[in-house]
């Protein structure tokens, strides 16, 4: 590097464009800065192009072809015969709708005087970074910098992904067809979203998992309705059981299990998916020449407003230890630039809601029973069944509960689980509860409107008090 | 009445066995109290048997019938040939659902010792009550009475119903079959859930509103989707126009209109529903015997905790003024119960939310803008569109907005309201939002799970502050 070769000053670099990479952006923008985002691939991350977005766009197809076969017990009789998935045409709205949020993402930065730059980013110093583009070599100098290159698959040797027939959470979005059967091995919240998915299109889905149970990462109580409809989707779940390897034999996947016990066992699926977890993007961008450390298993050290070791270069979203979901690397973001801004801003909220979009749905925020036990609190919780719903038993969405977590002394919330039909969106009221401190009587005393899902959380919070009405009171 | 009859003593008489009745009858025995509740049909009110739910459960097939002709462009491909909706199909289905609300309702009484008598109930004294049985007639004296007697469709002359052709809302949830035509008089809230439900299901709807738009119980910014999306189900809508006359010709149904400059037309449908309004079930009750007044429009005046002029006999739901809502009967019932047991207790909060569920569904809690300005304050407000949405758009739910309502000065937020897919869950975050008192900013930094819907609320609540991330922050 020679010292003196032209560069572009700007006050912040930003390196990737995934929704913790834009949203920092924006608020640059936002707030008078002159930002350069640098982006290797396309705008809006694994998220949008590769996660988050195109995963929910198959789940929401898979649940509508699926509950086709439920119909007839509403009134609905379809034409004789049997209907038809196509992937290739479910890729076309796919790449529509990941299309139309790349192109919003890039217009709102654009808007907001973010210049969006297409390459690899490398720090060359701890205040010059270096973008790869094609066929060139651009140079910026910067005040600040924000880390936010993501994560990618974690793929552990001796296994390997070949893209064909032995696949990552991406290529299994990209396949031609519904493939006939899906090993996937990994129970967690990616393996369990998409194998349900294709169970439900047509797929013989085996999940392996090496932990006792599929999603570990949650209570075993909330995960129990969605093993039982895995099974009811034919799904089989092979848990305690190591993959030892997959080759490929004749076109097909031939993945070697071995149980806790040492049995050992072969499944020979036409497609195998590895989901075993995600590593940090941070062993390509020359972090060394910043300066900027890293602990021992890849990931970037940072303070509350995303500060590394290195002051004015910030890190956030899955290059930073903590749950890899989108909309904490987005607070992440919005943190990283407020307090680059000099405003007084901090990631300060352990409340960060978890969302799994298996069948029946999953989400929480707060403390679980466990967990509240853990810490000393004496707890009092109450669960509310779907089954006792009005709406749910109008929409034919009778599986599930919603949990309310309190602690006994005070009556404040520390927890809010849900499991059953539209618990993604569910969980907002939780965490907003969580956050406003609010005692277990707020919650009761909110008139949640008839009928609907949401009077789950008010007469779980009833319950808690010993006066559901829609339920016999237990105290527990 | 022979002064000295045989009557049996209770601590509380229920007349009523709908949303609130019930819920005041299990508040009741959960406190220790003997109650009687008598209901004259089946348990569960108008709500469960005849409005709310069996409407939803039509709501609900309907949407999943419509929603099929948009499947193919998510992949999925029907065979040849026409799907078809039996009504009497769905109306097993909707007895079913209806049966079990119904028997949960029951057995829930029955398990906190509340006593249900079949029959008519009519006042003998400010103490004393009589119930018209199979051929008997039994009599109860109370300390307490409540009144949950509920309301009815309201026909105004000369316009009358037949059951057969010009139907109420009870009756056109058990035709036969679905009508090729269907004149709804009224466009209010359950003439447009059910004009749009028969407009799913192929049904010609015109609508005849009287007023100026449809919906006029909510703001006008908040109908537009909803207008838009009947006209694309080629549904009419005629307003400013006055039904002056129903009659049957043919088997027909002839609606003759009068628009507000006087032209006449007329319009020969199959059906013709009337869904003008509803009024109170306060005039076959002897409440004259009771010595309760009522107003001039057959209401019964109450206090907070809904004493009426007697003060140990006390009136609930849509016997009162108000809104018509399940959920403020059933909240009514719960303050009279534990008012009656002695406890301090009073429906002392303006959050009742409203759903209508059209489509899209509208919901709301709070102030308009209009009626914040009105009130003096100094309005902030901002919406986010479902366009801007991941969720929204990877389910095929683009259209709507949800919109926040904040005092400029104090930043409090004083309404919220949505339209658009899944908004009678979401307003749950809503009601919440305002009975803490929260602010803008509690909306704002409360981190919403993505990809979600109630992103939307945190988009919009962060627009007020000038920087939301997903849309372009504009002031008013």
């Amino acid at each position: 590097m020679v010292v003196g070769e032209i560069a572009v000053e700007t006050d912040v670099v930003i390196i990737g464009g995934g929704p913790g990479g834009y949203a920092a952006a924006i608020r640059l923008g936002q707030l008078g800065k002159s930002v350069v985002l640098i982006e290797k691939e396309e705008m809006g991350g694994v998220c949008l192009n590769r996660g988050c977005i195109p995963s929910k766009a198959l789940i929401h197809a898979a649940g509508q072809y699926h509950q086709l076969s439920q119909l007839s017990s509403l009134g609905i009789h379809l034409p004789e015969g049997n209907a038809f998935f196509s992937m290739p045409d479910w890729k076309f709205w796919k790449s529509d709708v990941v299309k139309t949020l790349q192109k919003g993402v890039t217009q709102l930065c654009e808007a907001n005087g973010v210049t969006i730059v297409k390459g690899n980013a490398i720090f060359l110093s701890s205040d010059r970074i270096g973008v790869e583009t094609d066929g060139d070599f651009e140079r910026f100098t910067f005040q600040h910098a924000i880390i936010a290159t993501g994560s990618r698959p974690y793929i552990p040797s001796p296994l390997h992904t070949d893209g064909a027939v032995i696949l990552d959470s991406t290529n299994v979005l990209q396949l031609d067809r519904v493939p006939e059967s899906l090993a996937i091995i990994g129970g967690g919240y990616i393996g369990m979203e998409i194998g349900m998915a294709f169970a439900k299109l047509g797929t013989e889905v085996t999940i392996i998992e090496a932990a006792e149970r599929i999603l570990s990462q949650v209570s075993a109580h909330l995960t129990q309705d969605v093993v039982k409809h895995a099974k009811k989707l034919g799904m089989r779940i092979k848990t305690s059981s190591k993959v030892e390897a997959i080759t490929v034999e004749n076109g097909f996947a031939r993945v070697m299990i071995c149980s806790e016990k040492g049995d050992k066992e072969i499944i020979v699926h036409e497609k195998a998916l590895i989901t075993i977890g995600r590593i940090p993007n941070t062993n390509e961008i020359g972090l060394k020449q910043a300066g900027i450390d890293l602990d021992e298993r890849g990931y970037i050290p940072v303070d509350q407003t995303g500060r590394t070791n290195q002051r004015h270069i910030f890190a956030i979203g899955d290059t930073t230890t903590g749950p890899a979901l989108a909309h904490r690397a987005a607070k992440q973001g919005v943190v990283a630039a407020e307090s680059i801004a000099g405003l007084p801003s901090s990631f300060d909220t352990p409340y960060v809601p978890y969302v799994i979009f298996t069948e029946p749905q999953i989400a929480g925020v707060g403390l679980t029973k466990e967990q509240a036990v853990e810490r000393g609190y004496q707890v009092k919780s109450a669960s509310f069944p779907y089954r006792g719903n009005g709406r749910a038993i109008t929409t034919g969405a009778g599986n599930g509960f919603a949990e309310v977590i309190v602690d006994a002394r005070t009556h404040m919330l520390l927890g809010m689980h849900i499991v059953g039909e539209d618990a993604s969106n569910l969980i907002g009221e939780g965490v907003l509860a969580l956050e406003m401190a609010a005692r277990v009587e707020d919650l009761a005393w909110t008139i949640h409107a008839h009928p609907t899902l949401s009077e789950m959380w008010q007469e779980a919070a009833e319950g808690v008090l010993g006066h559901a009405i829609h339920m016999l009171n237990k105290n527990d």
